[in-house]
C-alpha cells in the first residue's frame, strides 16, 4: 500500500459512520472473508457439508447439548423451536418484550398457531413464581406448551437473566412438564457477563437459539440445539420455512471463526457500553446504570428520532426505538478511539 | 296442575340449586320452548331459513347495520370477524383480559395467524391514547390489522366502557385507517347501563359480535354484523370454521325472542348485583363496589374453590376464576326470592 | 281447521316444490318439534346437558366407540377429528372428491396447517394398495399424519365403500401407523346397503364423524366418536371453532329421535333413488346405475344448469354439481307419491 | 505444487464421484469465491448491503419487473409469493406434481392457509382450459386466489411450458382476476430450451422466482421479482419466515456472477442430458426421450435403489425417485469426460 493509499484509507475511516444501531452492523474483516473462500462445502440439503456439519457439532458442544442445526436467522431458530416444542392453539409464556413476539412479526401465530401469554420480567427477568403463575391448565383455556427465556434480553438493555432464576424456572417447568427454549441470540454476552462457561447458562434448557451475526461478528446465520431427537424434528420445519440452504458452508465457515474467537472480544464490548452510558450521563441524559450490563445501552432522549438524525448527520449512528428511548450497541468493530469520538459527538 | 304438582315443584324448586356461575345457564322456559317446536325453518346453508333470515335483519337494524349473520357460538362471531379484518402475522389490539384472548383458547392465532397486542385496561377500558401507542408501524414489526374492545368488560367485572372512549378509539381506528371490532356479547347490559339505545353504542363499530344466550336468555347463538360486504366475507369464515346449520330456526326462534324481551329484564339483573355485593360486602367480602356495574360481582375470597364448593353443597352455585377471586352473575332465572337465599347462604 | 283452511293448505302442499337438491333440506316434523319443545337441557360448555350427554353416549355406542362429541356441523367433526390426528405440516390422504377437500373450504390448512394428498378412488372406493402408495415417509416431504375415508362417498354419487377394502386400509393403516378417520356423514345409508350393523363399518375406524341432518333428519349437528382420550383432545379444538354450544340438548333431542328412527327409513329413499334413476334412464338422461347405491342419484344433463332452472319452475328442484352434471337426493320427506310428480316433470 | 501432489490430484479427481443427482450440488469454484470474499456488504435488514441491492435490481431487471427480494432458498421464495398472492382458505390452482405442494412439505398450508387444486398436467404442461376448469367461485367451495406454473417442471423431467400456454393461462387469470406466479426455479433453463429471451418467459407472470443455486451454480439463494409494491408485502413474509439475513451481500456476489455467466453454460448441460438419455436408451433403459427438453433425464430402472447403489460404489451418483424412476441432472461441473465416464458405468 502506497503512502498516498494509507492517507485516503485514513480519511476514508475518519469519515466513515460509527455504527451503534446494533451489533449486527459489523462486516467480515479479511481474516473472515479468506476463512469463507476457503470453506469445503456440500449440499447441505443432503446433509453433506461439511463445515455446516463441523458448525453444528461445535456449538451443540459448547452449549452441552447433542445436535445442532443452522439456519440463515435467529428468527428462524426460535420460531422453528417454538413449532417443535408446541401444539396449535398453546399458550407461549415469554417475558414482557421478549424478541420472539416483539420482532418476529406474528410467525408464532401464523406458523404455529400459538399465542403469548406474558409474565412479567422487570429489567428482563421473569421471577419464577411468575413463570407459575402463568401456566393454564383449565380446559376453558388455551393450554401452555411452551416457557421461553432470553437472555441476554434484548428490549430490557442486554439484560442477564441469572442463573437461580434460570434453575427457578427450569423447576417450573419440571413441575409442570412443559418445555423450555431459550432465546440466546446474545447468550454470550451473558455467559461473558456472569463470568461462567456458556454450558452452565444453557444446559437448564430444552433447546437453545444462539445467534453467530450478532455481538460474534459472523455475516449470516444461526443456530438451534438440542437433543438428537429434538434436531431431526426441527429440520423438518426448517425446510418448511425455506431454511434448506445448498453449500452454505461458506456462511459455516464464518460462523465458526465467529464462535471461535467472538467470545474473547466481548468484555471489551461491554466495558465500553459502561464508559459510553456513563458518557451519556454526565452528558445530561437519563440511563438506568443497574440495566447496562453487557453491551447495549437505553438511554432517555427526549425527540429521540430527530436527535439521532442530527447524530447521525455527525458520523454517529443509533436507533430511535420510542419517541424518547435511543438504543446504543456496542461491537467487536467499535474500538476505543471510535468510542471517544462517539462520546465527543453524543455529548456535545 | 293439581295441588299436590304444584306442592312437589315448589319442593323441586326450593331444593333446586341456585346457579350464579354464569348468565348462559338459563334455560328456555314454556313459552320460549313453544316458540322453538313452532319456528319456520329451511336450510339455512342456501339461505332459506326465514327464521334465521329474521333474526340476523333484527339484530343488524337493532345495532345500526347492514346485515347480520348468526352463528352457533359467542367464540365463533367474534374470530370470524377477526378473520375478515385482518390479515396473516398482524396484531390485534385487544385490552388486558379480553375474552377473545383468555377464552378463545388461541383461535385468533391458529385460524387468522394473528397475535394480540394486549392495552392497559382499568376496570376494562382502555384510554384512547394507549390504544394509539399500540398501532405498530415500523416494518420490523407485525403491522396492526384490527382494534377489538368489549363492552361489557367481562374479566373486568361487566364493566361498561363508556361512549366517549368508544368515540376516541373510534377517532384513533380512522385516523390509522384500522377497522374496529366490537365483543359485544354482552353489549346489551351496557347499553342498559348507559341508558341509551343500543346503536348509540354499536354503530361506532366495524362489526359487533352480540351473544343471544347470555343475559338475554336463548338457548344457543351469536349473530355478528356489519356491513354487506363484510357480512358476505364472514359466510365464507363461518363455513369454514363449521358454523353452517342446516335448519338453525328453531334457535334464531328463542333468539328473536331473547333480542325482543331479554332486554327488559336486564335492569333487574344489575339491581340485585348491586345488592349481593353489598351483601357480600356486609358479609366480610372485599368487593369492588364500582366495578359492579351491570350483572355481575367479582369478589374476593381467600380459598376461593374450597369456598365455592361448600356453598354449592349449600345450594348456591358460583365461579373460583383464581385462588382467591369468585364470580357471581346474575340472570333473569334468578329472582329476588332466590337472591335473598343465596345471601343467606353466602353471608353465613 | 276450517274447510278452507283445508283447501289452502292442500293448495299449498300440490303447489310446495318437491325439493331434491338434498338430503339436508328436511325440517322436523311435529314430533321432532315435540321432543325438542320437552328436551330436558343445561350448559353443555360445563358438560351438564343430559339430553347432549344422552346422545353422545348412544352414537359412541352405536358405532362402537368409547366416546362422542356433538357439534354443529359435519365440516367441524371432521375438521375436529383432522387436528387431532395430525401435527402442522403434514399430508392427509384422501380419496379423490373427498367432501373434507372440496366443500371445507380448505379448513385442513388454515386451521390443521395439512395438505391433501389424493388418491385415486374409482366410484369413491380407493383400493387399500393406492392409499399405501400415497403414504410419504422422505425427510425431503411432507409425512402422512392422517388417512380419511369417505362412505358413502358424496361426490361419487353416493356409492358404498365395501367392508373388504376398509379392512384392507385400516391394515395399511396400521403397517405404517397411521390414525384412520372416517367421514362418515352419511354412513348409516352404507350400512342399510350392505345389510350390515352399523358398527361393522366404524368400527375399524380411530374416529367417526356422523351426520345427525342428512337423512337422518335432524335439523341441526353431527357426532364426532372416538376413544375417550380422542375425545378428550377434541374438545378444544371443538372449543376453538365455536362449537362449544351452551343448551344445545334441544338439537340433540332431535338428534336422538334422528339416530333412533332415522335409520328405518333410508331403506325407502335407496329404493326410490333406483326408481329415479332409472326414469331419468328411460327420459334418455344418462346415468350410471352403477353408482346409484344409496340415496342419490347422478345424471348427465346438458346445459345442466337452464334444465335445472327449467325443472324448478315446475316445482322439481335438484343441484346442478356441474356445466353438465345435476344431482338429485332423496329422503324421507319425499313420498313415493311425491316422487311420481317429480318423474312426471324431469321425463316430460 | 509439486509433481506427487498433482499426481495425488489427479488421483483424486478421477476417484471422485461423478454427481448428477441434482444441479444444486456445484461448488462455488475459485472465481466465484474470490467474487464472494471481496464483496461489498452491509447489514441487508436495513436494505444497507450493496451487492444484495446490485443483484436484485439485475434480476428484476432481467425478467422485467420493478424489483426484487433475495432469499435463502426457492421453497422460501415460491411460499413468500404464495403469502402475498393470497388470502386463508382459497384454493392455489398448481399442475400436478408441483414442487411448491410435492417438495416444500405443507408450508402452502402451514403459513399461507390455502390448498392446492390439482389441473392435469401431461409432460409438465397445463392446457388453459384445464386451468379455467380449476377455478372455483362458488361460495360453497373455497375461492380460486391463484395460479401456478413451474417452467421447467422439475417432476415431469425438467420440461418446458410454451409460450403459447403461459399466455393462455395468463388470459384465463385476466378474465378471472387472480393473479400469476411463475416457480422459475430452473425457467432460465427454459430460456435456453426455448431460444428466447428470459423476459419475454416471465413477463406475463405477476411474480416469478428464480433459483441462483441450480443450473446457474452459485451456492445459496433465490430471487423473487414482481411490482415494487408486491416486493413491498413480500419483505414482511420473509422476515417472517426468517429469511432477514444480515451481511448477505457474500452470497450475493456469487449471485450475481451465476446470474451473469451462469446462462451461457446451460445449452451445454442441455446437449449432454440429451446424449445421456441417448446412452441410457442404447443400455436398455426405458427413458421418454420427448421429456428431455433440458438438463434432466428420468429413466426408468427396476430396483431403482439398488441400482442407484450399486452405481454409487462406482463413483456415479444418481436420485432413486421412485422404486423405478431414477433421475439424472446435468450441470455445469459435469464435463464432457466425466460424462463419457458416467455413460460407461451407466451402460456397463
Amino acid at each position: 500500500m502506497t503512502q498516498l493509499d494509507t492517507e485516503a484509507s485514513r480519511t476514508r475511516l475518519s469519515s466513515q459512520a460509527i455504527d451503534l444501531r446494533s451489533d449486527t452492523v459489523t462486516v467480515p474483516d479479511e481474516r473472515m472473508r479468506s476463512a469463507m473462500a476457503q470453506a469445503v462445502v456440500g449440499d447441505d440439503v443432503y446433509g453433506e457439508d461439511a463445515t455446516v456439519n463441523q458448525l453444528q457439532a461445535e456449538a451443540a458442544e459448547l452449549m452441552g447439548f447433542e445436535a445442532g442445526l443452522f439456519m440463515p436467522s435467529g428468527t428462524m431458530t426460535n420460531q422453528v423451536a417454538i413449532a417443535v416444542h408446541t401444539q396449535r392453539g398453546q399458550e407461549v409464556i415469554v417475558p414482557e418484550g421478549a424478541h420472539v413476539y416483539e420482532w418476529e412479526l406474528g410467525m408464532m401465530a401464523t406458523f404455529s398457531g400459538v399465542v403469548p401469554r406474558f409474565v412479567p420480567a422487570p429489567a428482563g427477568v421473569p421471577a419464577p413464581e411468575s413463570v407459575r403463575a402463568g401456566v393454564r391448565r383449565s380446559i376453558h383455556q388455551s393450554p401452555t406448551g411452551l416457557i421461553v427465556l432470553e437472555n441476554t434480553h434484548n428490549k430490557a438493555g442486554g439484560t442477564v437473566v441469572p442463573l437461580e432464576v434460570i434453575h427457578g424456572v427450569r423447576e417450573v417447568a419440571n413441575s409442570e412438564g412443559i418445555p423450555l427454549h431459550l432465546d440466546g441470540a446474545r447468550v454470550m454476552n451473558a455467559a461473558v457477563a456472569l463470568g461462567v462457561p456458556l454450558a452452565e447458562i444453557t444446559r437448564p434448557f430444552d433447546s437453545v437459539s444462539l445467534c453467530l451475526s450478532k455481538g460474534l461478528g459472523a455475516p449470516v446465520g444461526s443456530v438451534l440445539v438440542g437433543s438428537r431427537e429434538f434436531i431431526g424434528r426441527a429440520h423438518r420445519y426448517r425446510k418448511m420455512m425455506g431454511g434448506g440452504m445448498r453449500q452454505a458452508g461458506m456462511l459455516a465457515a464464518a460462523g465458526l471463526l465467529a464462535l471461535r474467537e467472538g467470545p474473547a472480544r466481548l468484555t471489551h464490548d461491554h466495558r465500553r457500553a459502561r464508559e459510553l452510558a456513563q458518557a451519556l450521563v454526565n452528558a445530561g441524559f437519563s440511563v438506568d446504570l443497574s440495566s447496562v450490563q453487557t453491551n447495549m445501552v437505553y438511554a432517555t432522549v427526549p425527540g429521540a428520532q430527530a436527535r439521532v438524525d442530527a447524530w447521525s448527520a455527525q458520523g454517529v449512528k443509533a436507533n430511535a426505538l420510542g419517541p424518547d428511548t435511543v438504543r446504543f450497541v456496542l461491537h467487536h468493530q467499535i474500538t476505543d478511539e471510535m468510542l471517544t469520538r462517539a462520546i465527543a459527538v453524543l455529548g456535545a
